[in-house]
């Protein structure tokens, strides 16, 4: 079994009472920049300095196929994961743009596709497998399998380069599997975690609803978070769970994306729970589930626009704000320095 | 009386199936990019085209003090507002840091400060006086002041390169005339309309309310658009009238920004309904009141991040979206081009 990075906590009362003193002193009223300043303050408690810096942002698109997309749970067809990876390559996927538009580093992750793809500069070949198994029927990977994602994705974390890592996915019914994995680790009901994906109608919801009820009776003896994401989630899932420990042992920013980046991030987090420290969450989703995962998390996001997309496309329309909290806190003239006046 | 220019209907039922149709062909699910797919739509239409583009960004800050906060109702003294002006010279104010992020070109129009500035290159002149008079004793604007107000605005966007307009303002107290305009534009009690500006305490907030009744019962009798603007507004406000209905007038994107930006567009829009169209709502403020005059337009704001700070900062944090929006409209591959296969 991997032996999996350490993560600290990084309560600081005295680092964090001197960021809120900077920020208090910034030509604004007390508190009018509102969640950008919670945004500097998480940002400066992460790196560990009141002058926080954001280098080399990475978007890894971490992809996979699920052998559970065969029980008709996804209004689209497997061979749309592959097809979508060469999208992305290309520059034509929503992700694609928007990295481009916010000079992000986008690498898709080939974690698990059904598919050879031709070496490409922007593809990291990390294959656990060509897919997963279908959870319904049996465990999604083999705990080998698992355990060879989970080290992928600390290995791949520790080669990138600059201090935040932005989370993206794309595998055909990976929404099923971020269903599941969040039931089982909520404690929530499965209908309120199982939702229309890339656009399921009512029928299509309860046909994947009584799927994944079989999946969670197969396996119900399953408890160890670990145990979880190798019986019931999949190999882009695991490799990002992996990413997202090593990015929070070496205190870099993850920005999470929507419900499956929050289902590795949520994996994560049970095995070390100052993962959350670490983490910025874009968006909430419009995929059902979503706002109730983040407020189960005790988090909230950025940005609430009905994104359903996946890709890590929430995270790059989020980014903006970040370098924008960061150079607020590192740029804006103090009261002092300006010579404005205080309150009456 | 200054004419005021003309701002005709955009609907175009044709226009909007095609951006609808070319949305829909690109590579994601229906409607997966949410408010994105709203946004890339609404400009579409403003500039009546399936391929938009966005050109030199200005965010102008438009600048004037108020005689009502020698009522005490604002937490900072009148002094303030010169002194930000200078601050946002000098590059050490937010929505100078938030600018230089975004590459918008920021001006600052002195519109009636109270305060001789000396000239800069990122300064405009327009002032219709040096500051308005209190409004609780009296009209805050001649009608001439007003008028050679809605005339700079105007002037002042017809010379402005580009294709963008965001709205910033600054302006000790500016947040009591906007909370008038908002009373008597919407037939709201004041009590809805009226908050905690810079920071009031309840004390503060009681005396501003108490103030603010006595102005609206002064000027009861005031009932059109323009007249309220010079009874209850502001220089910067009438100013900002002026710019919106010309930038409206002209088709560009209007990015506004809390709740004083809100009251010159909620007057342009009383004039001009039409207005509204070419309207991007960057944000929700904190400011009590704005959510709910947004609602009263029927608009929904982009963001909301618990922003109370004024100057543009919303628009300018906000602004990344409609780059974002546009450029996946053009940029995105289609199903068919990408050669992707569409629902099962």
């Amino acid at each position: 079994m991997t032996e999996l990075p350490f993560v600290a906590d990084l309560h600081d009362a005295a680092l964090a009472a001197r960021l809120q003193h900077r920020i208090d002193h910034l030509t604004k009223p007390l508190g009018a920049l509102g969640r950008i300043e919670a945004l500097a303050l998480q940002i400066g408690l992460i790196q560990g300095t009141t002058s926080p810096a954001l280098h080399a942002p990475h978007l890894l698109v971490f992809a996979a196929d699920h052998g559970i997309a065969a029980q008709g749970v996804s209004a689209y067809p497997a061979a749309v994961t592959p097809q979508m990876v060469l999208n992305m390559l290309a520059g034509g996927a929503a992700v694609s743009v928007l990295a481009r538009q916010n000079n992000l580093t986008l690498k898709v992750v080939d974690c698990g596709v059904n598919h050879d793809f031709a070496a490409h500069p922007d593809l990291i070949v990390a294959k656990a497998n060509r897919g997963s198994a279908d959870s319904s029927l049996g465990p999604a990977l083999t705990r080998a399998d698992c355990d060879f994602a989970l080290a992928q994705g600390q290995a791949i974390v520790r080669s990138l380069p600059g201090n935040v890592l932005l989370l993206g996915e794309m595998g055909i019914a990976n929404t099923s599997a971020a269903a599941l994995l969040m039931t089982r680790l909520t404690g929530l009901q499965l209908a309120e975690c199982v939702g229309r994906g890339t656009g399921l109608d009512d029928a299509g919801l309860a046909h994947k609803t009584a799927v994944l009820q079989r999946a969670l009776v197969r396996h119900a003896d399953v408890n160890a978070p670990l145990a979880m994401l190798a019986a019931m989630g999949g190999a882009e899932i695991a490799t990002m769970c992996g990413a997202v420990l090593q990015a929070a042992h070496e205190r870099r920013v993850i920005v999470v994306d929507g419900f499956i980046t929050t289902a590795a991030v949520a994996v994560a987090a049970a095995l070390s729970p100052f993962v959350l420290q670490r983490c910025v969450f874009a968006h909430g989703s419009a995929e059902q589930g979503h706002g109730r995962w983040l407020e189960w998390l005790g988090v909230q996001p950025l940005l609430d626009l009905g994104l359903r997309l996946g890709e890590g496309s929430g995270a790059a329309l989020a980014w903006p704000l970040l370098p924008a909290a960061v150079r607020l806190l590192n740029e804006m003239a103090s009261f002092e320095s300006a010579g404005v006046s205080g309150r009456a």
